[in-house]
């Protein structure tokens, strides 16, 4: 039971009560992702998005149906924004050395007399002079229990001291049983959120914890999220916090399951893309969406957390990982920071691919970056059963012939299919051929599950007595279309890095590949439908959640936080939307695997004999 | 007509409707300072500070009376806090070179293009790296309006720049048009508030203001409201509130009258005393009232206005003068400066009498402080017919065997006698035989004006119908006393100060004389009485308001900054309340002129022939 103004959107009034409804485009009629069965009172927007047979059964788009007085709404599971698979791991091998910006110092003072009647705090920073510790300051929260503490210890404390520039700041003071030295790692991705509790001292991570980002509900992709904050007065407000809110459940979570003071939180690293991050700073990303395309800023000076609302000790300081451009943001230098390219003398090229695809090409001599709409394919968006990867999501397919055997994530009935079942689909129809090279079905082929419908052939992956929805589960024409764009985006994009510097694929001796869709691809088929080069396998390495581990490093350590600078500092951008190379490129890319099918000769091998 | 709850002491029902009773004591029912007419329903504690003919006709001290129903209030003049005279004026000459912390640059940047994409902000720090600014960092508050206002601009800005440790903070940007630069200078006095606009360009002060520390109805001492702060839960952030929003109105009126907008002050210098800083900060201070003593600290790193509530640009610095020690605050950190005694090969004096004595001995080589309780007697306290130097207080006095003439503050009926008007007073009486050199009236002499009252002997200075109080107002004994002690306190410390480094009052080619209590001292009388040491007259200079003028000059020139933490590290502090010497000297100089009457060689001369 839910009580809103009249004229609320449905796809508002179920987000204002913590209730998730799938939006791709931010509420403004366009996705149709999120349908909704509604009996009552409700005015609505006609729209093209749903059948006449939908509409006549009460079927609605809840962003485009308004309140018009009680109602009852049925929000169907394909439109649930619910139980998800996040990828939280990221392997750092080997750990950086362990030199966080903090340290904690025990102090035994003498207590002051008629004779020592210095200061409080003059006490304090005399003893951390006497260890060699100068130019130390304060800020006012802790100056103001600074005494009480004191006095309540007996003059025998324990003072967290953070490295700023040339000053020592006393971030905390406490009894001296209070040793530990904890931090928090954050990705804040445009999808999803991830909270790592780290020890500073071992560098081992405590627990993690990780949720939707649930700034989905005001738009799917970060243009569209930018577009909100242009059209709604309080937008950019709304998304910061909800973009905080979010961080602070996790850690609310992290803090009760662990029986931990927030106090106790003394440093936060944050890794997200460039929108991610204006958004997290409440600044106005409006100047990325229109050309140039300029972001308010690269870097944020770091601050304290009471600054930027975040439940963690007030007087913690929080850093977040520099952006190279507006669509390279602090999670790719992160990425960078995990995989630790730019300490090699070999050259790797990094493929990051979420809503966007980043790549950066480099080595300890150089590094170059560029970005590429992907497309949201990848991500359940653009592909009409196309999902994230949630619960119920179709991750995995092998097809032999009409058999099509498929695993989803948590081996539950299928509600769709995901970026990583996507890719896998398409490669074993082409290889099946049951499309062709430039990825149409073959209709004319003799298989049950191919039809032809409204808009083109359709192959049935699932059939509807299988699913958890009561459909039919298939993959159209159009599908494949939006789907073989998104991956010459990032073929096209790899080449054009790699001829800009005058490299080729094979001068490559590592290819990371980051990020959650990444963790969960088959590369054999990600190379069969030409999204990546036809390498021999063991060039390809997974570094899972680059953001995650690259914040995770540089919260651990000094050196990495100077090395993440140096990166940001150092490294090319390649505009795309400029390069006339990249359009040649990109349409030889739309072939499966490629129109240079020389590219590809284990393609060749496989498929054309 | 004022509503409060039941229960209420008058006293504080008065503070929260903004009238202002005087209360020395802080509302302890011991001073007797706030005794009002009451008419209706009242409950009142017993107290003997009320005689049966005031008790007869209604009459109660505000803080002991509580309000039980309707009833009617009448403050007797003496009893008001009323119309002041503060001094505002500090001559500092010269003036220090001009070299604030903050500049203004003009920015005329290229605009962003598909070629030049970099952030807003880069492209703003990469202007200032041409011009050799280096370390550039920023706030969130001019971060968020950082990219419209480059763009409402078209490019073409001014920022302002703030140096901090090894930093640049852009602390503001705007239109090129906006080149003022504006800075204000706060002297936080136990009794007095002053504010200064400043022009940090040419140095000129632009206007002042002033006002009563309205901390004055918890206590008029900074131990008593020290003590208000240890006996009221909210004592600490009442009194903080109280000083902020004090220096805000007086903010308000100098940005009112001038046709400003707060965001053009950039900066704020503040000096106090150490117990007003702790209460500006918010810290608590009951340590210092406390054996040892201690305050929280000595010096606060500076910080954003916004972080202490003040109206001034949310993003200026506000840097404390540093304390010495509990009792030798900011205040005194300033006066030095303001005196430039600390860059003098010559040996000075400086004297800061207010309710606290505070003295430096010293030059360019050496630096020694000490502080005295001087007692409340020459701001009014502890004396019956004392009071601060408002309109009405007497403040010149002659006597002419029985023929007293005196002058007031503003030529009005006197309500009481200040300070200066009491040093007189006791020269006067001294100087005619009226007082013998302890300080006892003769009342065997024959003089109308010497009365016999319950208390002892008693001297008329203004009879009943001359005063605007329709009382007559009187010296007693016991209040000539109080005097005596205070002066003796100072002397003694002077006294203590150069024997303690071996010199002698000769040795002095300069005595330097701050504060408000200073400026309207007539200095032959105080040498009559025995508060200042018998010298040649030109060696007193009086330097007024010595600790706004020396927030002033740190508000100009950070090498005075500089010089004001060498001030505070290179001091020595003389504790006299663990020093044998001090009670020797204090017994000897309890006299008039002083025990040892050949320290005063002018007044055996003048009195003795």
């Amino acid at each position: 039971m839910v009580k809103v103004e009249r004229g609320t959107t449905v796809l508002d009034a179920a987000t204002s009560s913590d209730i998730y409804i799938d939006s791709i485009c931010g509420g403004r009629g366009k996705c149709g992702k999120c349908k909704v069965t509604i009996d009552g009172n409700v005015h609505a927007d006609t729209t093209d998005l749903l059948s006449a047979e939908e509409k006549a059964r009460g079927c609605y788009l809840a962003c485009l149906a308004r309140v018009a007085g009680n109602l009852t709404v049925i929000i169907p599971k394909e439109s649930r924004v619910e139980s998800h698979q996040i990828l939280m791991r990221s392997e750092i091998i080997p750990l950086p050395v362990i030199e966080p910006p903090l340290i904690k110092i025990s102090l035994l003072l003498s207590p002051p007399s008629l004779i020592d009647y210095m200061s409080d705090l003059d006490r304090v920073t005399r003893a951390l002079h006497n260890l060699g510790i100068k130019n130390v300051t304060i800020g006012l929260p802790t100056l103001k229990k600074l005494s009480r503490i004191l006095r309540e210890n007996e003059w025998n404390v324990i003072v967290t001291l953070m490295d700023l520039w040339d000053r020592q700041e006393i971030i905390d003071i406490g009894p001296v049983s209070d040793e530990d030295l904890i931090g928090v790692a954050v990705d804040i991705g445009t999808t999803t959120l991830v909270v790592e509790l780290v020890d500073l001292k071992s560098g081992a991570v405590i627990d993690s914890r990780s949720d939707y980002n649930k700034q989905v509900v005001y738009g799917e992709d970060v243009l569209s999220r930018i577009l909100y904050t242009e059209e709604h007065k309080d937008g950019i407000r709304k998304l910061t916090s909800t973009i905080r809110y979010g961080i602070n459940d996790l850690i609310r979570e992290l803090v009760i399951d662990n029986k931990m003071r927030y106090e106790k939180i003394c440093r936060a690293v944050i890794s997200g893309n460039t929108v991610m991050m204006h958004l997290f700073y409440g600044l106005d990303p409006k100047y990325i969406r229109h050309e140039p395309y300029i972001p308010v800023m690269s870097y944020v000076p770091q601050m304290k957390a009471v600054k930027l609302g975040l439940s963690v000790n007030p007087n913690a300081y929080v850093y977040a990982l520099p952006c190279r451009s507006s669509y390279v943001g602090g999670d790719v230098t992160a990425d960078v920071i995990a995989s630790g390219m730019s300490d090699r003398k070999e050259i790797s090229l990094l493929i990051d691919v979420g809503t966007n695809g980043e790549l950066v090409l480099g080595s300890e001599s150089f590094l170059a970056s560029c970005s590429c709409s992907a497309g949201p394919a990848f991500e359940g968006g653009e592909v009409e059963f196309g999902t994230r990867a949630m619960y119920g999501a179709i991750e995995r397919i092998w097809i032999d012939d009409a058999k099509v055997h498929y695993s989803t994530i948590g081996n539950v009935r299928p509600k769709g299919i995901c970026g990583s079942g996507l890719i896998e689909l398409v490669a074993e129809l082409f290889s099946n051929g049951i499309i062709d090279r430039v990825g149409k079905i073959q209709s004319d082929k003799n298989n049950i599950r191919i039809q032809v419908g409204s808009s083109g052939s359709q192959f049935i992956v699932a059939f509807k007595h299988e699913t958890a929805i009561n459909k039919d589960i298939m993959i159209t024409d159009v599908d494949i279309q939006n789907i073989l764009r998104t991956k010459a985006a990032v073929y096209a994009s790899s080449n054009v890095l790699l001829k800009t510097f005058g490299y080729k694929f094979t001068d490559l001796t590592d290819v990371f590949i980051a990020g959650s869709f990444g963790n969960y691809l088959d590369i054999k088929k990600a190379v069969t439908i030409g999204l990546l080069p036809d390498l021999p396998l063991d060039i390809f390495k997974f570094i899972g959640n680059g953001a995650l581990g690259g914040a995770r490093m540089v919260l651990l350590s000094k050196s990495m936080q100077n090395k993440a600078e140096e990166v940001v500092a150092n490294m090319t951008h390649i505009e795309l939307s400029v390069n006339s190379m990249f359009f040649k490129e990109f349409t030889s890319a739309l072939f499966i695997p490629h129109t240079e099918i020389d590219q590809f000769p284990s393609i060749v091998g496989r498929v054309y004999t």
